[in-house]
């Protein structure tokens, strides 16, 4: 029998112990043991829940059980999370946990403890929700060197996204009735904005290419500024305009990792992922291309999540996961901007303008031809060069759109 | 340092071997060992090869040998290949193979003697080629309960059905341009009769529902009866034609698998899985849906798994993993007639017959509408029945095909 504790009874936290009564009978024969959750806590009294008898208040009771083997984080943040981790790795608990925030920005030195402590920080619902990716990564993609992972990794902004090109209507009526629908938060922000992707992103790029990339430090832009007239010229061009967050190997040890609202074509698979779910390429020298694809988010998916790294840290509770990256030094993360790519381009500039700019491109759209774009408005696509270059390019263009082609 | 013996140098193990040399550092870094490749075995000889020190011919030096940990199986067929892989395991070796006619014919012994001798039989390669999902299976999804499995399975048939529909040619040409190109093989009766992708899902059904299912008590249809006609009216359903391998769990403790074509909607994800890709889509009762894409086959990308689980191996060189199933009683598949689903059919049978067998259904094209169609056909679908169902229905009519819906 393995005693467990949840920190946290808000969404994740009820769902992990949901599941864990549910399927607790598959759960006990995958994980070959009796789990049981002796403890819930948190500072808010829920006397309705059927799970009420194990509710408590304080941490301290958890962390000084000497019972509790593995401890589940879904509090979220960089607080009382962070503490309580690092208290539990301490005191030689395996913890299991859903926060991208915390991983993406601590996971080195958490796992640096787990490591020293011979016990397991497992985090397999931080990125995708109920979608198998940290493990397969970690454990099926070993055979090779990753050349590249970048995916849909917000479910809020891709269901935006989806529903202007389905709906015609734009971002902020959209993101309302989102709101209203429960699949947009009453702050946004860190959806639309691509902060949450690019938390996913960094992890992923820790994970993949070996040293930890700090969230705050690459370029981060969200879905606020697509609108209805660069959805329909991406229609024209065969493409889908995708919140992406993208991480690939350059030469000389360098990676580039960034989030960016990207064109990507109608033939490949990834534009297909639609509404809340979530798809994440990665390409591997030996294996190409493979995809994983699911439900990002939501109780049930990410408990589904949770409750495997449960198992799992009981399966491996004397023997630790190897999971874990190295400090990056400086310039690992290129600028950005260093970052070639194919744009699109959308400009209220005239012919002369664009041809002295980038010589003879072909236009997709004619002037006042599109009843959504203005009369006077001309868009393209460029061939590949950085943002740097291609600011420089547009010095003296009125640019209206600017988005990255996959 | 783990030294390893490869059986086989056909297409995987020669994939292995170069896999193996090309990424050694990072398979080593992953490891957290250094793993050599001591022996090729092969009756044949490759005088050029530049793996052409270590080939020897005789496996009676491999399973003598005490340095040799890990035997890689990439031989395929059940004869020399099944006595090998005995002999290993054993003789304590752990195997790894990609050889899904052993794994699913034999699998359960196997896993057998690899439990009592404390060693791993590790199949991944043997399903999805590089994609993985043997491990996301058992590992990743260990807290649900897996309702069901289904997928394309087979990258010969599923670029065979692409080409039909992108060419518009009728399957014996595209089969022939496709064992021209290398996607078919000479003897091309185990992919387009289903054999392959029956193994595979009753190796997949093997592990998600817990007992064994023989592949050669499955109902297997392949895709050598499906017409441009079919295509054409699916198209004009929304649909495409897709050889499924489909798994799931039924009430009372049974399951039904079967493999078979079906008609499925464009709108689903697994419809855009195009050309020699393979897609898997398992059901939980927590996650939902999930989907797993890539490389269902090939040199290198099959390679990708083998050395998975080369790797997987040398970690667990003292720990076996949690791999296996029980043996299965009679009556635990469902005869695939008993399973319902939804059906296509096409008839030249006049409305009177029609309406006598379903009643008042939707007529999908009129006579002589679709040019290739004969001027006296219908098509239609059928509410949810049994395949016996259908065949007593149908008893008076000219059935010119039969698809299940997905």
């Amino acid at each position: 029998m393995v005693n467990i504790a949840i920190l946290g009874f808000g969404t994740v936290g009820s769902g992990v112990a949901e599941v864990m009564e549910e399927n607790a009978v598959s759960i006990s024969h995958n994980a070959a043991e009796d789990i049981r959750v002796k403890y819930i806590v948190d500072i808010r009294d829920f006397p309705d829940s059927p799970f009420a008898d194990k509710l408590i208040r304080d941490f301290e009771t958890v962390v000084s059980d000497p019972d509790v083997q593995v401890v589940v984080e879904t509090i979220g943040g960089r607080k009382a999370a962070y503490e309580y981790t690092k208290r539990a790795l301490e005191a030689g608990k395996s913890v299991v946990t859903s926060n991208k925030e915390l991983v993406a920005s601590r996971g080195h030195e958490l796992l640096e403890i787990a490591k020293r402590k011979n016990v397991n920080y497992l985090f397999e619902a931080s990125v995708g929700g109920g979608i198998p990716i940290i493990r397969p990564i970690t454990q099926c993609l070993t055979a090779n060197e990753i050349d590249e992972i970048y995916g849909i990794l917000n479910g809020t902004t891709n269901y935006i996204l989806t529903r202007m090109i389905t709906d015609g209507a734009p971002f902020g009526e959209i993101l309302k009735d989102a709101q209203k629908q429960g699949y947009a938060e009453a702050d946004p922000t860190a959806d639309i904005e691509g902060y949450d992707a690019a938390r996913k992103i960094c992890i992923l790029a820790d994970l993949c290419f070996g040293q930890s990339v700090d969230p705050e430090s690459i370029g981060v832009e969200g879905i606020s500024g697509v609108t209805l007239e660069d959805i329909e010229y991406a229609r024209r061009l065969g493409y889908k305009i995708k919140l992406l967050g993208r991480a690939r190997r350059l030469p000389g040890g360098h990676i580039a990792a960034y989030v960016a609202p990207h064109l990507i074509s109608k033939t490949s698979l990834l534009s297909n992922v639609d509404g809340v779910m979530n798809g994440i390429v990665v390409h591997g020298n030996a294996l190409g291309e493979c995809m994983f694809y699911g439900a990002g988010a939501g109780k049930r998916p990410t408990a589904s999540a949770v409750v495997a790294d449960i198992i799992d840290a009981v399966k491996h509770r004397r023997a630790r996961k190897y999971l874990g990256w190295e400090e990056s030094g400086p310039g690992y993360v290129v600028d950005t901007d260093d970052v070639s790519s194919r744009w699109f381009l959308r400009t209220g500039s005239g012919l002369d303008v664009i041809g002295r700019a980038f010589g003879n491109v072909r236009l997709i759209s004619y002037p006042g031809e599109y009843p959504g774009a203005g009369p006077d408005e001309y868009a393209f696509a460029t061939p590949e060069m950085t943002g740097r270059e291609l600011a420089a390019r547009t010095g003296e263009m009125e640019v209206r759109s600017r988005f990255r082609i996959l």
